[in-house]
């Protein structure tokens, strides 16, 4: 919180308190926190998806502080909301007139996307000295997508190189859209907000406010390359430009977004007049939404059906494993794909039936069922919420859409009666239950879902029982 | 044909050359096709499979000629789209008034829905004599669920049983409506589309068009009887009370059922004033959704979002395995989400995971996989099913109700702006998918999806290859 707390100072100071209350409180617990030493120092699986989930909501909790003290946000449930989709970068936002806010404030906002993009805990990791083997548990409960890359064999290496080349490519997005036009206050947000395919603006109008083509072009691609796996980077670095070329997921991410800017273009064509405008329009919109980054620089409510369900699709896929970006992951996506097909061939040729692979390695059943499941778990989470929160009165687009909107952390939703688009005016229980998602979708489900189990309190005794 | 033909010419013969054309047609194809003797009588599973697909497309067609013939319906897609709507049990229907029509068609229409509920080929397993061993494979192409009941160690006993148990239930609900005050003939047509879950009425209004209290209340009790497995009527008839009070799927049915009527009822009271009302309408459209039967008493398009999104989801579940009900079947539901439970538990303890276990009987790891791939294999068709039909330009929710409702065999849909209800305005593509939707979604995938692959039908060449 530091660097809001500089930011504000530099613009005027008129949130500084804000923030010095909240680093004084965050600093004062962490500090009694410290004092508690654990007795085993050996990280078990399960032990590290409960302290990631833990983590997380604590990070939330802590960074609400901020908007709690600047007194700009309704009540607490709000300040919580806005943290967790700053952190899970979602960018889903109870606010209504956001340029009335202080820098700080919002710098603080966007700067939350940049953290949770990459990880909370990956950054301490890359930044803290004191990490042991074990550590690479953490690590696979936060990052995403379900092969976490271990790049190289060290694991603070690995946790380091990501956040370096996320360190560069955000630098040079800054620099990329000042030399656009915009402000550079307005690039820092943007950036980070791009980087961590969060979609937090300072802007009212979202990225639509500058009417800058130039601006627009420069975060469609950036968006676009943020939601490629980080680990294909790494390969490009090494010089092994094969490997990424002949990447079978990033193939398909590939694919869909030109297909899907293709349809929508045409679809929209006699809205905009143009075709430049609709192309424009179109593929700003298939990138924003498939990398689950969520900015607007239109009105997606009047498009018409065919368009808005190929963007609710990309909502639910979302982009590729190992990238900031959220929802289902497009590995996942191809190769339940491909155990459809198998499926089939089973019933053709049952004594004949190849194992699925994906870049010339096999995936196990035991990788295949855990893949179901993530959707299953994903439809069961959909599903519970979407009825909660048309407890609401809402119509059935409106419930639907924004439980995929957080369960897959992009932020806008389709609400094809009212045409709002924040969350200011939803009752504080479909709050707390968008948080939720928010958080178990950043997560991918089973960090949160296990402290739901009795058992993973009791520390003691289950050990008893696995003696 | 020969029964709706006497009732034709019972009612004054109307259409009794429709019925006459057709007799002849279907009887000279099947009998210029009863010369082609095939080389190998054994069936392999990919055979029936293949022959079960085939099977439901060519009844489907010689289905649709009276309809042709009687030059009630608009064009051959209508027909055929009505014909597959008749014998998937889907109920979904092109006629905009329907009591216009002549008796022996209304007949038929909801004639097919008999015929198929129960099975087109498992009927003909019943009566025809000379069927072999692998015949099992046809029954469990056709049959719902995961799990095919062979109930005695025959094939053609286990038809028979079913098909009796089938006819008998049909004849009490005939004689409980003609109690009620239904007029014989409404008797007789509601029946069928009870039984087979199908939903035709030859009512403009369905069953609401009536105002009988007792006869709903009658096809309420019914519908849910119907969406039991038939396995557990049997154990009912061999006295193993147990064994179907103990089952699993029944009592999560009858939760399911319970819990809908008890949500909705609260939740639509204001729009009906008494509490009975309300009960007696949620009560209705929920047994009547998840049965996948689909008539209707009152327009659940002013329902509020809650209400609705409760009656979608239940038009996916569907009822239970083994019944002639359709949709993804709620054995699989409780599978999957045992396989999320057992997910979870993996995590926690993963030396001492559980097998997955129904009716004290474990489900191997190959069974679940298969379960997940269904559901995966319904989405994806429910998903490019949605996006054509959306090229119509209609809203979001009439295009993908309308691809839940054919893959699940139900009939009605959503419709929020224009409250229509029937498939009449629909364009030919539209209703080209909604009929393969129907198709694939009543043989629960497979046997469908199989003829789109070469393999299948180049023979000769596949046989070699496997030698």
């Amino acid at each position: 919180m530091l660097v809001p707390f500089v930011v504000s100072i530099a613009y005027g100071g008129q949130d500084m308190t804000a923030f010095l209350w909240s680093i004084l409180i965050t600093a004062a617990v962490s500090l009694a926190l410290s004092f508690i030493k654990p007795k085993d120092k050996a990280f078990k699986t399960r032990d590290a998806f409960a302290a990631v989930a833990v983590s997380w909501l604590a990070v939330s909790l802590f960074g609400a502080l901020p908007f709690y003290f600047s007194g700009c946000f309704g009540s607490v449930v709000d300040c919580v909301f806005e943290s967790i989709s700053g952190f899970t970068t979602t960018g889903a936002t109870i606010l209504r007139d956001i340029e009335g806010l202080p820098h700080g404030i919002l710098f603080w906002r966007s700067f939350t996307h940049w953290i949770g993009g990459m990880g909370v805990l990956v950054f301490m990791l890359a930044v803290m000295p004191s990490m042991n083997a074990s550590s690479i548990n953490l690590l696979r409960a936060e990052s995403s997508g379900p092969s976490p890359g271990r790049i190289v064999p060290r694991i603070r290496e690995t946790a380091r190189i990501m956040y370096l080349i996320y360190l560069a490519m955000t630098v040079v997005l800054v620099a990329a859209l000042i030399i656009t036009g915009l402000p550079v206050y307005d690039a820092f947000i943007h950036s980070f907000s791009t980087a961590g395919t969060g979609g937090f603006s300072n802007m009212n109008a979202s990225v639509g406010a500058y009417g800058n083509v130039a601006a627009e072009v420069v975060i469609t691609v950036f968006t676009f390359l943020f939601g490629v796996s980080f680990t294909l980077y790494f390969c490009l670095i090494k010089r092994n430009f094969k490997q990424a070329y002949k990447d079978q997921e990033l193939r398909l991410y590939f694919g869909i977004v030109v297909v899907s800017i293709m349809i929508i273009t045409f679809n929209i064509l006699k809205m905009y007049g143009s075709f430049a405008e609709a192309l424009r329009q179109s593929s700003f919109q298939v990138v924003t939404i498939i990398s689950t980054t969520g900015f607007s620089t239109a009105s997606t409510n009047t498009w018409p059906a065919l368009s808005q369900i190929i963007l609710i699709l990309l909502m639910v896929t979302g982009c590729c494993a190992g990238s900031t970006g959220g929802g289902i992951k497009l590995i996942r996506v191809l190769l339940l794909l491909k155990g459809v097909r198998n499926e089939i061939n089973k019933v053709i040729h049952p004594k004949s039936v190849k194992a699925i692979s994906i870049n010339d390695k096999k995936v196990d059943n035991e990788k295949m069922a855990g893949m179901a499941m993530f959707v299953v778990i994903y439809l069961a989470i959909f599903t519970v919420s979407t009825l909660i929160i048309s407890i609401e009165g809402r119509d059935i687009v409106t419930s639907f859409t924004t439980a995929i909107s957080a369960l897959s952390n992009i932020g806008p939703y389709f609400d094809p009666v009212s045409h709002i688009g924040d969350y200011a005016a939803f009752t504080p229980l479909s709050k707390i239950v968008l948080s939720f998602c928010m958080l178990a979708g950043r997560l991918e489900f089973l960090p949160v879902l296990i402290l739901f189990r009795p058992s993973v309190w009791a520390r003691g005794k289950t050990r008893k029982m696995e003696a």
